[in-house]
């Protein structure tokens, strides 16, 4: 197990606390719209990259100011550089394959952390701040009064950090497309939208608690290792109902009979709340993952 | 054409009754919450097997006693044995990878069955009473005073019976992943979980009746052909748009001139209710099922 | 550069005009619903794959006659040849393997367009009016009166137009389901097919003008390179968020420091309108597609 004291970890763009199984991150950026500068991406790499091996950790929060103006405005732009502020000289070097987008690395580590991730969305949200700020995390609460917008085809550009991946999958095609091919400003209340969001409120200041609340329960209730298995289990679902049976027939017969899984049983019969102590590092067998994890770090690439 | 005399089936968790070319099976477990004992799944894929092959079904409906508190209570629990009255002790001599879940056997066979399937939700639901029970039919018809949840992760668990793939699928993954990740309890008005519902019924008597007069409205006016390859459509779509272009247009040249296409045709230019004659046993060509069919079955299995 | 005098181009059944980037289609059948002639199908395809290759067209509207009762009523039946009349003679040389739905090949065209597609539907909708007709367009406007309805199963046939491809994707298969496999009449404004409106509108005099209004909006203020390659990338997602972030880093690095790329961000940080000045003809590299195209073109068919 892969612990961390979070509070002394440098992190520049996050205040970082744990407590009680629960690890908020609060941007800090409150004035630049929390937009990205060069630090956040590595920032928030680095922490869901920890929280991903710390055993205590079973849920995380990322959230903003509730005095922001913005839960993210998007990248920090450079008057001077434009959008080649994007890539870096050693990419540049071998051409346009050798870029790797910063959003994408940012989001495929928010989506692969193996803890239950909340976006808790108390502001504006803009590019950036609505693809790999929101779509990897497994639940976004948001403030009703949000400003919402994907504007990548007003800007010259192509929707990033693997939202033309997630948000199909998330939102299906049709209320995809309304958000990626008009570049518009939505609200939460939009049936556009809507279903992007576990939950909404109608004051930007009872976003947060309300997740902190909601994440306490779950790092409570549930086992760490079955958050873990079953979010594998809905982004690695099989290809065919009958491949799905093996896999999820597999996970249910190896967690039944174990500390989570006993536990889990025994609480529910004795009609009192569980205390499950299961955790990744010590009850995840070597079968965990299943599927075939590809590396898309180029070479030259530091992050 | 397998015909079944379903009186005298002898299923013991079920009672059958087939009219007007609509099976139905309503649960009478009723005190004790329709929980899965180990005779309900044998007798839901038997039932389900044998309407699948017989000619005179069109369209089956699975429901509960109205005055039942629960649709279905999930599995019934043993305190001794725990989650390991799942497994069978043949299937255990083989280790965690021989298991073949029930409610996943049970959710395959309602799956492929080739007939209109509706779950008539006219009480509370849980776990597999949700997952097996609902998830894998066609339609599913609610009780807006339903509650429904899927308390895997609070039970050390993982969603079973193909959930990971069949949810995901029907919702998209926001409101799979807010309804398997949290294992809160919803109300069918919730947005969270609306959109699993063809319809709603404020109480719980009118939700069977509604189904049945519904059903026996498909029955009477629908191809049983249209039904079984439209079906079988929508599960197989092609890879691609090219690759459903060549599916679909093979399936409309091969319907469109058979026994059912010209009375469809027919009927409607004559302005009269079509009297569709075609069955699955004599009218379905060889060319039926398209897909590869994958057995699942492990060789210590019975069901 | 292709372009075309659409007003010369001698279509029968459809009244074409350009304007400020914006190409009108509106069907001129009104007296016969719009309902398919066999001309119909080769107009639409005709025009669609004009506008795919004309720099100056940025977005494609389709819609009908505000005083037309319906925007289209699905095909034009022959009561003596019935079904027979969808298949060539030419294509039943080969038996039906050899079949090429014409709804599908129109369907496909539109789904292929690499300009935005808006379907204004300003009245009611059956069968192909439903399938060719809407789904594979990027954005559909609706009246909220109209009556749309997929009778497929009522005629005896199977959903064509490679609509259970589409449907699926758009909306989910928990409502494609019941759409497809139930026939009924629904209105826009039902829980179960609203998903697939971007918005309606009370009167069906409002439809095209608000999306005209709308298009206009779009040709003036997005990167026709954007619109081109986002509609790909959500077409042609990759199949796991890695080969996503490979994909969308490779766009992003190859537009970013283009000419609309450039604009985009010099625009948005002079807070003016952007002028976008890129064409699919000349900016567009070689890596465009990057997904296999297969043409599903039989030998026998003419179009």
């Amino acid at each position: 197990m892969a612990t961390a004291d979070y509070s002394a970890l440098g992190l520049r763009t996050l205040n970082v606390s744990l407590e009680d199984g629960v690890l908020v991150a609060i941007q800090n950026r409150s004035k630049a719209f929390n937009t990205w500068d060069e630090y956040v991406p590595f920032d928030i790499i680095k922490l869901f990259e920890l929280a991903d091996k710390d055993d205590r950790v079973r849920v995380v929060i990322l959230s903003a100011e509730p005095t922001a103006g913005a839960y993210c405005g998007g990248a920090a732009l450079d008057p001077k550089k434009g959008w080649n502020a994007l890539f870096t000289e050693e990419e540049q070097k071998e051409g346009p394959h050798a870029h790797r987008d910063t959003g994408g690395k940012v989001a495929m580590t928010i989506y692969r952390c193996r803890k239950l991730t909340i976006a808790a969305v108390n502001g504006h949200a803009a590019g950036v701040g609505m693809t790999a700020m929101q779509l990897p995390f497994d639940l976004r609460f948001v403030w009703s009064g949000a400003r919402l917008s994907f504007p990548f085809i007003q800007r010259g550009i192509t929707p990033e950090a693997t939202s033309t991946f997630l948000l199909p999958k998330l939102l299906g095609h049709s209320r995809a497309t309304s958000l990626l091919l008009t570049g518009a400003t939505f609200s939460p209340d939009s049936p556009i939208i809507a279903g992007l969001y576990h939950q909404s409120f109608p004051t930007r200041a009872e976003v947060f608690p309300a997740a902190l609340a909601f994440a306490k329960e779950i790092a409570a209730t549930t086992s760490q290792l079955s958050v873990a298995v079953t979010k594998a289990l809905i982004q690695n679902s099989g290809d065919s109902i009958e491949e799905n049976h093996l896999l999820d027939s597999f996970t249910l017969r190896t967690l039944g009979p174990g500390v989570d899984g006993s536990e889990g049983i025994l609480s529910f019969l004795q009609k009192r709340a569980p205390k499950f102590t299961g955790t990744l590092s010590k009850d995840l067998g070597p079968w965990f993952p299943w599927w075939r994890e590809v590396s898309t770090k180029h070479r030259n690439s530091k992050l």
